[in-house]
């Protein structure tokens, strides 16, 4: 009797992002001395002199990042650029070039892709950025974008997820949670209207976070100011999965605890109002929503009094030893271990 | 009365690849000294110093570029990395790293991943190059993968496709249409699977034509000779779309003429059979087949002798006066004009 077994097959929507990540990559062993940097952070470190090249890449696939029914072509194009250079400010570097890739169905018209790339050189003027080269291919359904950002930066100035120590203080530039209330009520309005449509969806008061969906910026100002005042953060990460999700990397990756206190968080008022509506608790929002694309870094202690000087930022916690976990202090005194509900595209 | 008129829309499947390329990027002016070269070569080059760092990106698409049914994804993640590595070496450059981005729907296994990045290492490991960045993440349906590779070069050292001068000898790398002739025979073979399931495919004598078009390689020995030969061609491009397409390039943007000679376009013995077999003519195959991943180049007539001790070229014509147009010279005595027939992905 044969006592061969059959192969079994591991499913990736068990593994998540992160765990198929982490599996493929195992093994990758860099042959390049000037290798400073490879996959784990938000972008990669390349470079021998004091000058390093960053280099950072995503992709785009509609249906699953972007939906065309209420996402302008213009936005789209503003928005890929954005998360792009948002991952390379979060190494602390100035983004100065970018590659554009696009796959369409012939369906699309020149009109169509002239409004996506006007979204495009939108953003490349306001983030001082060249295009310099891509691909434009079609695709036999859905649009799919893949763009590589490249940055520049002193060596010894770039800021790694790896470099939190216990007693740093936790920043954040900018209100949480708004992109992802945004993208429920787009949402819901989508549904009205293929319920009813002849119904004119209800946008008006919801324009701020509707916009922090549709057409977020990148935190180049926050990278600017770090220069200009001589300040290194000990970690930074962009917040693109949620806050719960960027402090769990920063955590793991430098060894260390950390809590964040609820009262802290900083949460606009149109927010606060949407969750209310949705029945959402805020704080869920701004721990989980994800793509606000602000930077979350941690600052050595004595460099406390020049960051209060920022224009836009919220100290919102600390980090502790690893022993004492990752916690949230609730308004109402209590402790709540963070745990990562972020985005797992695999899941179903 | 009112006499507005509708809007009219361009279909993009009549400009084609390269139409929609340059409408798209007819106003996009470099903000950065140190965009050497923008969209419009093999790869985009930036730098201030002596050394050059040179960028390329491609995106393939389940359905467009590749077929599951007969390409196994070790060769995929092998062929996509080596048809990047082609165009940094068309710019003469030395690739160095690459960052890969793919989309698959969550219905892949772990195992199938792997081995699509087992092929992605493999060929790292052949080029010497490190993967270095990336991202992962689900698609609706099809898988689509997008690859940017980074190269270096000496800035005085790198070739464009404009340097072409009259009297340039033109010379490539490796035989034509084998690819192109190797894709019949799997598209074929396909057909008869669906038509009888249970038929064996016929592909042991093919074995040189399907591995030209499911694993090709990138001429990185042509570049090392070039350095150590102390050669620049005067200009270069690699073969993606067929002969006749990238000839057109480097002569359009040179502003020079060109002439083939018929009997030395350089046309592998299984792929004369072959296209006998597809009542094509092998020559038709050679200059519009596409996928060879050989380099197209012109050297200067100082050169000849360096080039032919050449492990592998060919010498297939000359560079002439713009006014002399680009001309096929048949081994009958006539003359042709090439066109372009290369791929157009939007043309349905």
């Amino acid at each position: 009797m044969s006592n061969q077994s059959f192969p079994t097959f591991t499913d990736i929507s068990t593994l998540g992002e992160f765990g198929l990540i982490k599996e493929l990559t195992k093994n990758n062993a860099s042959k390049h001395h000037n290798t400073v940097k490879s996959i784990g952070d938000d972008a990669a470190v390349i470079g021998t002199d004091d000058e390093a090249m960053v280099i950072s890449t995503d992709m785009l696939v509609e249906g699953i990042h972007f939906d065309l029914m209420y996402t302008p072509l213009k936005h789209l194009g503003y928005k890929s650029v954005v998360v792009n250079l948002s991952d390379i400010y979060a190494m602390n570097a100035v983004p100065t070039h970018i590659t554009v890739s696009v796959a369409i169905s012939s369906k699309y018209s020149l009109e169509a892709m002239q409004e996506f790339y006007d979204g495009i050189y939108t953003a490349c003027k306001m983030y001082n950025i060249d295009l310099v080269g891509g691909d434009t291919t079609s695709s036999p359904k859905g649009m799919i974008i893949s763009i590589t950002a490249i940055g520049q930066a002193k060596k010894d100035k770039i800021v790694y997820r790896s470099g939190a120590k216990k007693g740093d203080i936790l920043c954040v530039t900018g209100d949480l949670g708004a992109a992802y209330l945004g993208l429920q009520i787009l949402e819901r309005e989508k549904q009205v209207y293929l319920a009813h449509p002849g119904v004119q969806p209800e946008l008006d008061k919801s324009q701020y976070l509707i916009e922090r969906q549709l057409k977020p910026e990148a935190q180049r100002g926050a990278i600017e100011y770090f220069k200009r005042e001589k300040i290194v953060p000990t970690s930074m990460i962009d917040v693109s999965d949620g806050l719960a999700s960027e402090l769990l990397h920063i955590c793991n990756q430098s060894d260390v605890g950390a809590f964040i206190e609820e009262g802290k968080v900083p949460i606009h008022p149109d927010s606060e109002l949407a969750a209310l509506e949705f029945k959402l608790d805020p704080i869920t929002c701004a721990l989980h929503g994800g793509e606000d694309y602000e930077l979350l870094f941690t600052i050595d202690e004595k460099d406390l009094e020049k960051i209060r000087f920022m224009p836009e930022v919220y100290i919102i916690g600390e980090i502790t030893d690893k022993t004492d976990g990752i916690k949230l202090h609730t308004t109402g005194g209590n402790m709540h271990n963070i745990t990562a509900q972020g985005w797992n595209h695999f899941a179903e």
